[in-house]
């Protein structure tokens, strides 16, 4: 599946305290989190007394390579963040982590997720005289803080019994470095050690990885975490209860050397490809990934089977964002931007191609129709996620409901559709099973699966109604 | 005297109503008033329902030379401003006009002045939950009307019933175009006609010259103008007396072709000259004008004495603000770079020099030094305004008490410091002369005259006491 | 193996005669042949009387990203250059295609080789007169068309005979699209077609791919093609023989789904891993490739050997050129920008490493202990090429003979400096079967193989005298 | 007159020798002259070994401005150039000086004027084999340098025998520094003193001034200067001869505080305007320059004729060269960016406006008409130069023949285009006395003034016929 036809906006964040190098391990934790989140990336340090911000659009190992910013980031302590690319133009104002001053002092927060009240409660901040920066809505959460009564902690407490959704958040105030996970737990968040009195917080342990610190554990459902000179300290204001990860952390948005929820991505994905490969069996010589995010289900698939597994597909890593596309009579060309069928590996073969999910089906059509071109005599198609029926609203731009494949065709349609022998998708269960569960428990689902089942754990409050979609007035900021 | 000797931080607003040009004559207008600041500038346009912004650091030539941003400016609103270059480097965020949605719908300001009590409004706006974004305190305003009730003229009354200081103010509402000027009438602003409907708030009058205007009043102390469909409405909150306006507009802030307070200010600027021939005579061969700010009191010098007038000095107009002085070693290189002796006119010559203001006095040594190594045997210096012994706290960065030369000098040590055969400054009485009053009238003085009486007719809050230095915490933004 | 201890400088060129999408064909082109060189890019079009030309340093998706400088590439036919990233700054001046106006109109050159007896053509040109522009060794051969003499095909044959050494060339010139190989062959060219009359060189079948165009052949050893409105003409002025081709494009050059010399360059590569299989087993867990350029090997090693294949190093895909590496005392930070281990899989396992080669080790090293501290329990190392011993004169930047891990140490040694528990590396004669040949024949080989044998077959005219390495003068172009 | 309505294209030269601060003195002098040149400016340095080069874009202010590039512009000695905006998209390769290595070292050229057989070279050059890089006549120069045989100095004698046209040189060489000014002084050439051993070469004495070095004499026409360890020595290959100067540079293109052909060219303006005072006189109640450029002569009008000098007219300082004018029904908006009307002055009164030059009168007509509805009852025009009828070849980028004014009308039909009450031009033997010399004698005139009266001092080979305008064929260079 190619990159315009998967889910997006999911981010990336990471905090550290208690070594001076904070804001340079900060760039690193950014760096291996960099595939969630594209469009942005910031780093806000703190020597204790005062804060220094950068910020920048594009990607990480750009944004952090000139040494003068990275020294001016002084201070023993670091929040960052990735931005995913959103619809509309990149903004610098919408990338985090955000600062403001409050009476308690400064504080500078960092977000991954999504709030399901955000207009609902903008609403009502603007009436009482808020004034917003950005369209984030982190920023909610900013003004919630600063409008709350009592001391900083006090606050945050209030603050997040006010905001619905989902969330991992990193935040840097006086009190040391907080971090904080919505009361479900859908977006991940880990807490690692680098040595006797520094720890950090991040969204993946790939970050923990990178700097060489030790994974500790996953902050709980609903917990918030407070680390300083006094150590770590936990407090739980919401019931203790296993978290229900979002499962696309497993299907596709974690990086596979990724540890999550007490799983390893990799083997969970070939666990996937396994499943798969029992459930939908395929009658063919080779299995190829759609790469590089089939790769494992691939794998995992022609170990299951016993079918060579071949990279039948070649990647271009030098793919660009802003390449126009110049002729509209190149066929695919979008397709071909950034992969070329192995065409002495796939003429006259039958194939089976993995791909980690379909979402619009936009590009599974030009993928097969460039592997057939090619030469192969059979191509199908297997699935390592089920079919994708309702939309996300935890932070998840994947699509409208309307623009679901799955939403709008049966499986025999898509098949047509995509131009494929066969298809298969991995059943519910299946995906439960290669995650490490007996399969789907129906009243006690333990991940979050809305994509596939229509389950929301959170309630939607601002799509069911009370805040409506007009706005007082908009300023188009041309820079 | 040199930029560098100059009073600083004055800024120019714009606005417009009723065109569908308004974005385009805004960009004009700031162009005419480009030397009232020129660190940055900005246009936020209106159409009735969104508004559009676009700001930039540098030159308005610069800023608005893209056809497309031009284009992307729509509606028949919009306001502009032009900011001074300030200590500190200068920051995107601080450019104006500020753009905020409160409960009353989006509003954009722009803001001439500055106020006294800031540090003691900013504290206590973040102890009730503001978030501030910039280090303006045009900003103070905007949170004092988002946070204020009723509809948005009460609100606005209201704030500027809290704030204290110097300001003239554009802003832009749903409710239309919308002006302001403190009630002492400290900064100008002027109300120009472009055609019927077509209505025009600037800081000068050349703004309304340059695209085609014609000039209606002055809005006068204490008053607020209300520009839309319905044409113009007056409020005037305060007690209606004359404007005291800044003499220093008179004497050097304002363009020699503007018409202000019922003068022309080339005008004033001869005057003042004919005022230093007549009380401070000088028995030399020619007339040199320091360039070009001393030029018009110069020619009114030479036409009262008789003694020709004579560009004794050559102004570089390439002048950039980032050009590097190479070595330390060339003697008086900063003078050298704008200023060049005209040496074969000096050569011989008994001359003198008249310059508008002396503030710390550091360029006129040079200038002079330079004119005597060109050969001339006698310099006489004439100042076009009273010693400057007090600062500004109305929005003009002029320099510390201390670093101000007629502060801790007489002039017979300045004479000797700058190392003229004679120095002479006009009166407070000829100066006011000069502005078509009989004197200075000390029981009720016609002009806010600070700087040479210490007479500040608005109360000095922040700095006699209330508010302190400290900060709660400081964001130091690398970019 | 890490990109740093990978053989460097070799380009791409690209050249297409007979459509109006001439300009943006060759952007398609360069892109999929990105990888052969990433610090600039250049096209020049041709409209039959003009030439237009844009050149700009990095990527070829930055770099064509303007629809505007696309349309004014006018034109039926183009060439088009990727430059690779050499020692010092890269330079604006050095990116080809160069254009220069010669008597016989106007001529533009792309070049991917190297001259061996540059610097003594150099010295020759300059003492007859000619001005050199820039230090490519391309503009040598432009100054011999300049000076030569008759028409342009005349002073092209001419200007072949006196260069010596291994190069590509796609030229534009108003009699149409030229390409010419050098007599041995080291270098590869393409040609392709994508319609009647439309013609395509190349360096690499997959620029054929991207734009929909069929493989024709490729040009022979020495040969000289001429594509113009009357179609294919060839002129072999050196004799008719097969070509020698550099090897390294099977190891590690080429992209995988390219095919060149009459093999799939995937298939090779999978060979040589098969091969390896064969004289060196391991006795492992699994088979794990250093991605992506050991991935075919890996997987032909694991096929033959039964072992599985595992993806236990995951590459990072975001790695930029200029991040700054902020800590010195982060453990082996270069390699875990790029890869991290994949540890949840590696640890408590055996495996072998499979890499395509070795150049300096100096990465080598850190992934092997990276791998270690996953906690691999054996680590073992096959490469996918024999020991590289000797430099390259031919346009591959690798390292100097004394850098050479294999020219100072034998394999035992290799293996500890490595810290591997076993090494091995694929013989020469393994490499040659894979690649279709029986094996090396000393006699006759058929590829150029100097890397592994010192077996230079064209005369290396610089290094053994004639020129000197002193420099008349320099020019240090500051921008 | 507006900048518009100026000639263009006269460029400025400098060089210096024998001091550590060779490329900041240069900057300086350049920054002195920038007057002279607008589009781009350039250093290039040499420490004895290797030459060190910095072009850019655009004014010297900016240029020069970082730090870091000064200090690598090492050396004891340094040429520098600065570029006049010509037709066409400004481009760096034509930002002098100029480089090459040459059989006798490097050399570097910087040249201000215009060759009159430069495309008669060009072809004959590119037919011998010589290869061009930019489109500036001064590189023919250089390929006349390269291909010349012997000793730098013989290559110089025997190169500018062969060009034909006005030219000022400064030039780098293992020799040292050397100047040229053509045969018949049409350019002109300062030399200075700094200290002993540390001389300056200078297209005006500005440029000496503002380091602080001594004017010593004019290079004299035909001379070439050789500046080195060994002091200043001359060579006088042309007979030697007075200096026919351009007389444009006493009327508009020199800095008026410049000395130049023994005269103070301010004095000179000055004198204009006294002989158009008893010329040409009005009856007037003020003498009005148009800003800056007619301020000295309309001083020495006003003075001769004993009516006040007033500035009418203000300029603004802050015009940038990229500002849209966004309305086309602002009238005379281009005017109006550069000046405003002065009102209430003018208001009433009659008024003489004295300009330096009319060529195409587009401005001139704007202008008045400014003036006119400033409310200036009487508007009379005074022009400080004889009506210009013919164009210039010798670099000077003016009008073409059809587009001067006074080539197409009468000064009747001017005064009634141009809308002014009265108009007079200073007569030929009026400006001939301005400049010190008794009036024009026509069998030996003292300048070159053929733009006034046809006298053409050197031939117009490219003009008259040998080398056509055909080209072989142009590159687009898009960047």
């Amino acid at each position: 599946m190619y990159d315009d036809d998967h889910p997006k906006h999911f981010c990336a964040v990471f905090g550290i305290y208690g070594t001076n190098d904070a804001a340079a391990h900060t760039a690193l934790g950014l760096h291996a989190l960099q595939h969630r989140g594209q469009e942005g990336t910031g780093i806000v340090s703190w020597d204790g007394k005062d804060f220094y911000a950068h910020r920048a659009l594009g990607h990480v190992a750009d944004a952090y390579s000139n040494k003068e910013t990275m020294k001016r980031l002084v201070g023993h302590a670091a929040v960052g963040h990735n931005r995913y690319s959103t619809t509309g133009a990149p903004m610098l104002r919408n990338v985090q982590p955000l600062f403001a001053e409050i009476a308690t002092g400064g504080i500078s927060v960092a977000h991954n997720g999504n709030l399901t009240n955000a207009r609902t409660l903008r609403k009502e901040l603007i009436r009482a005289g808020s004034i917003f920066q950005s369209t984030t809505d982190t920023e909610i959460l900013v003004h919630l803080l600063a409008t709350g009564e009592g001391p900083f902690e006090d606050r945050l407490v209030s603050a997040l019994q006010r905001v619905q959704g989902a969330y991992a958040l990193v935040m840097m105030t006086k009190d040391g470095l907080i971090g904080a996970r919505d009361p479900v737990g859908i977006r991940p968040l880990m807490i690692g050690k680098l040595a006797d009195g520094v720890h950090i917080l991040a969204s993946e342990t790939v970050a923990l990885d990178i700097v060489g610190a030790t994974f500790v554990r996953e902050v709980k459902a609903g917990e918030i975490i407070i680390i300083n000179g006094d150590g770590i300290r936990s407090i739980q204001p919401a019931p203790d209860h296993p978290a229900r990860l979002c499962i696309f952390e497993h299907v596709y948005f974690s990086r596979p050397d990724s540890f999550m929820n007490g799983q390893s991505v990799y083997q969970v994905r070939k666990n996937i490809g396994a499943e798969l490969a029992k459930e939908s069996p395929a009658d063919v010589d080779m299995v190829v990934p759609v790469p590089d995010s089939g790769n494992p289900a691939a794998l995992g698939y022609a170990q299951e089977s016993g079918i060579p597994f071949e990279f039948g597909i070649i990647r271009n890593h030098y793919v660009g964002r802003t390449f126009i596309e110049p002729q509209d009579h190149i066929r695919h060309l979008g397709v071909k931007l950034k992969h070329n069928a192995n065409r002495m590996m796939l003429k006259g073969k039958k194939v089976v191609l993995v791909d980690d999910s379909i979402v619009r089906g936009t590009t599974s059509v030009k993928i097969v129709e460039m592997v057939r071109e090619a030469g192969a005599t059979e191509v199908h198609m297997r699935v390592a996620s089920p079919p994708i029926k309702h939309p996300c609203y935890y932070g998840i731009d994947m699509a409208t409901e309307e623009e679901l494949l799955a939403n709008r065709m049966t499986i025999e349609e898509m098949k047509a559709h995509i131009g494929v022998d066969s298809l298969a998708f991995v059943t519910i269960d299946g995906l439960y099973r290669a995650a490490g569960e007996p399969g789907r428990d129906p009243e006690n689902p333990k991940y979050t699966d809305h994509y596939f089942t229509g389950d929301y754990p959170v309630p939607l409050i601002d799509k069911e109604g009370g805040a409506g979609k007009e706005q007082l007035s908009l300023l188009q900021d041309l820079g």
